[in-house]
């Protein structure tokens, strides 16, 4: 039973809403022994943390990290590591109007008919603030896999299309992405996407996002058919994130315009090494691993909260219209960015950790 | 830790190989007191079983199940429900070159590199010969479902693409569905789509497929987030199913083409019910049921079994050459479409369970 | 994979170590609407509190407890609820000693072992300080129970054994168990405990004690055979206490001195009531709940922790003595009372969750 | 949620009834390459089969094993291993009183109240018959213990009380305990137990027993605290068999009888190795392994099935009387000696391969 726990050998489990007080996880199942740098885990959450360029929601938000538990003279014991963050920025005035009545496109309904009493500041629980926390548990998977992989597992990602507008393959240049305020890996299309994101902003409008994910150097052999495969979880855990919509790896949907002499990937065996020639499966097969690049892509909705009016209902069942003021962000897909690189960290060390335990 | 079992409170487990001397699943977790008609469950599995038309393998497989367990006097006891079919056409030798070569698109390198021994006849545990049992697990799941909602959730599930052969929204007919043999919708597609996969199976390759999902009736509230949100429990679901790519909820990767102004449902109340003005979000808002159809597509890719020579490897790390010859699917995706609708029902009773344990 | 989680539907994971910042624990799965009490839950952390009386360590500690979210107007949201106390008087130094020794009869050589790096100050992770968020969550699992069986459902529990003084099942006085340091229900037997207790702590030794659980008004069906009986449930939360050596239910070990003629529990019906003649079963038949009190026992070790000099063997493994100074319980079977109380309204909390799940 | 699932990483699932058409299990998370010795199986089956002394319940059953997956070339594949047993001598005939009345001290009361509709044959579900299972998935989990400590853990266990009669610690003797039928590791106690039972037998009564458990050579670092202690592991497996009534470790319940200073086990460090004193610990410090032999006792309380007249009461709710015929066990916790080496093989399999994913 997970609720709000994510994991098997390796789990955590988040807690806290928008405008509470805190914000916090609970990483446990954690080797003992890996050195735990709390600065690393902050520069993770600084790449999510809100307010930084204009492209991105005003809420200022420090979030400022404190490990509780489970470290000890600088390396992890094996107990559970408990990690807070305290809210600074909640302005509740701001979201005065969402008590009485549900945002279109937003959980205020659903979480309304589930459990009647919820907390609707800010979104309260189901508030994409809750991300916060994944990229911190994602932070320590990533020091775990570090530590097991002599520093090889590495996952990358970057936006490839905000709106109307799509990088091309060949245009993906790794040092780039941290260095600009979309995480796009191509210089050329900035101009464009600044264009698109500032022109919806004015308006009170918002874009949506696809992302893409790329694991290199994951070993052969990490997911465990036929319900913990490496594709499902991934899946599951990509899901849960807050405005996607859909996933898909490899050649994905795309697939649909192959047939099956051309849509899968022939092998060589080249310099001791196992080659294949394309990667259309996007490096799993089967469900497990197969030492290729794993690729995959997701897509993250326009916000909903816009300036302009829509036509909603209030908590009483009468119609009403409704303009989300708030500060929000006009591309929320980016700041998805460090939150699929959290998940994906975290799904990989948690099957690792699986795989391992059944070697002989 | 899942493994090979799949839900929470309701859960199924299978076993057994392609070409061993059964398959079956164990089906714990289902409450007492629900009619359970084996005849039903035999009727959801001959939508799946092999050799019925040209289009799709043919392998003959009677298919035949026998619930060992958890039933009596015509009803569930609580205890757990075992189900096992015999195999009967296995015909191993069909098979013979796989026990060297590894399939390309298959999961035998990745099999062979996890376990070193395993059953590769046929696949053997990657076979989607496995998916039978799903949808015996998701016949009894179906029974649980139309017990607790007098009949009304009901689960609907078509082809929507071959290859590049697209149906129109429009013209979907839920009554036609079962009346073809490709699941389709949409009788006017029928020609075209015979056309294909009879081409297709003539020169010994294969075709990819889009399925569409369709719950109606689904009540407001199934779903826990924030990590057993029912878009991210459905999506490690269908995700399991062997080929399949990618999956999308609602408008899914073509929300990118919206802004936040149009791509949201607006709410009114109209005759004593909420009434969405369109359905981008699939269904699911903040990871719960909200009422309307939940919506899903997913991608089967084309089967890797073909018949033009392709290069590989020997397990002896040798360059090679593989032509599949046996018994395939010109279009699998064809025979997935059962198998998503048991997986779909199953999630959808697990959450329902899990939703009314926490009603006061 | 549970680790540092406790329960199914309803699940507590703890964290936090001795002498580290604070302890805390998160409570998941925890249904929306109960009123929540905060006053309430400091009342039962204040049974358990160290430093109250003459007869518990003189480590003082407020166990101020802050319930960080998950509750919103007075009443829970569904979301997980964050509970957290700081620690405040940690006096590492008393615990100096144990940072190159291990101390017998404590966890300190297991967990070097396990995880080489691990907080030794106050015995860290292994310390029955974490206890406390065990009452705070079983707390919260009291108030659910209040509300679903409206004030029915009562664990009560009392010392009845400290050292070889034990009291008679005849002098059993629900009513006085609160109203004297050693949760005795028995006021005849006080003055031998407070000799027996006071006369170790003077020469720096421990004892041990048995502890008695009842529960009464429990409905029948709670527990889920075979896997998830409510007595193999309660064993396993009992048996997670610290110190713990052992547990018996109903008439326990002294069945062995039965026979099959008088050692079961005849039933008749009376008053509209099944009545059962005799309650050697403790109130569980095949794993559920009869609807008889449910009845245990368990017995706490005498604290390892004592004045006397003791062989033992330095990190280094050279052989050494050490004398455990710091300030410890005289019979720390007193402040489990507490703690059992809470695990047992725990594990009834959430077998009565999941039997609610199951009902049509 | 494990239901009828035991285990983490390693699991098995059991599911059948006492009088249906066959019992089985599926093992789940067995790590592949492990030789698997069908007859080794048969033959720890065959230690628990009844019918096979006057000792014991009169029923025949052949208790034939078949492993119908997850073996490939006499290994294991790392796929599910289902195993199946036929039931062959059911003899519905001699239940047919308990088809309207609940037998005193069995599960049929709860099992009614809780289910309404479950299969009472025999006892259906309840039965002891389902620990068959547990014995098959025992072994294997036996073969993987034996495969990764290279023959070195081993898990023994006798009956060492039976009624009121006691062997004494000292005559202990572990190679006598396979060549009686009572599984005595004390010749000299013979004589007594032969003429309890037949005594017992010939009025139509029965006996309890305890039974003692030990296993030598278990590495340090067995366990995961807080909540997955072997302790507390082995005392939730031991609680779910049938008939039990309480567990101890090592000095257990007499702990109440000892001090701090002469209740805990000293080190030395001798001979490279370390040494306790004495192990009133039983081999668990904080829920880990410390190294030596972990000794547990459980209690079998005596059969309720007996000759002599019960009162009891109807399906319908009117007092009544009851004498169990049948085919019965008189003293049931002989046969229950390796269902109890099985649950502890298994428990300690899994909990080590947990441990041995975190080590780095």
């Amino acid at each position: 039973m997970s609720h709000n726990s994510f994991g098997n050998l390796l789990k955590f489990t988040t807690w806290g809403e928008s405008h509470g007080d805190a914000i916090g996880c609970v990483v446990d199942g954690f080797p003992a022994g890996i050195p735990i740098d709390t600065k690393y885990i902050q520069t993770r959450l600084d790449l999510r943390k809100p307010g930084q360029s204009k492209f991105t929601t005003q809420r200022k938000e420090k979030d400022e990290v404190n490990v509780l538990s489970g470290v000890f003279n600088g390396k992890s014991t094996g107990a559970p590591i408990s990690m807070i963050i305290y809210n600074s920025d909640q302005r509740s005035k701001d979201y005065s109007e969402i008590k009485n009545k549900f945002r279109p496109g937003h959980a205020d309904y659903t979480y309304y008919m589930k459990y009647k009493n919820y907390d609707y500041r800010g979104g309260g629980r189901s508030s994409a603030r809750e991300t916060a926390m994944r990229v911190a548990a994602g932070a320590l998977s990533e020091l775990l896999l570090k530590k097991i992989s002599k520093n090889k597992i590495k996952v990358t990602s970057a936006v490839i299309q905000i709106g109307n507008e799509k990088i091309e393959n060949s245009t993906w240049n790794n040092n780039f992405i941290n260095k600009n305020p979309f995480f796009s890996p191509d210089k050329s299309i900035l101009k464009k996407w600044k264009e698109l994101i500032l022109t919806h902003r004015k308006k009170g409008s918002s874009l949506g996002a696809v992302i893409e994910v790329r694991v290199s150097n994951c070993p052969v052999g990490i997911g465990e058919p036929i319900y913990q495969k490496l594709d499902s979880e991934l899946s599951k855990a990509i899901m849960s994130i807050n405005a996607v919509k859909g996933i898909e790896f490899g050649t994905g949907f795309d697939l649909v315009n192959y047939d099956g002499t051309n849509g899968s990937d022939q092998i060589n065996f080249e310099n001791k090494k196992i080659k294949f020639h394309t990667n259309h499966a996007g490096g799993i097969l089967g469900g497990i691993s197969s030492g290729q690049d794993i690729i995959f892509r997701y897509i993250v909705k326009p916000t909903s909260s816009v300036l302009s009016e829509k036509n909603t209902v209030t908590k009483n069942f009468k119609n009403t219209k409704i303009k989300t003021k708030g500060r929000h962000d006009p591309c929320v897909g980016i700041r998805a960015v460090p939150v699929g690189i959290a998940m994906t960290n975290f799904v990989i060390a948690d099957l690792l950790l699986i795989h391992k335990s059944k070697l002989l």
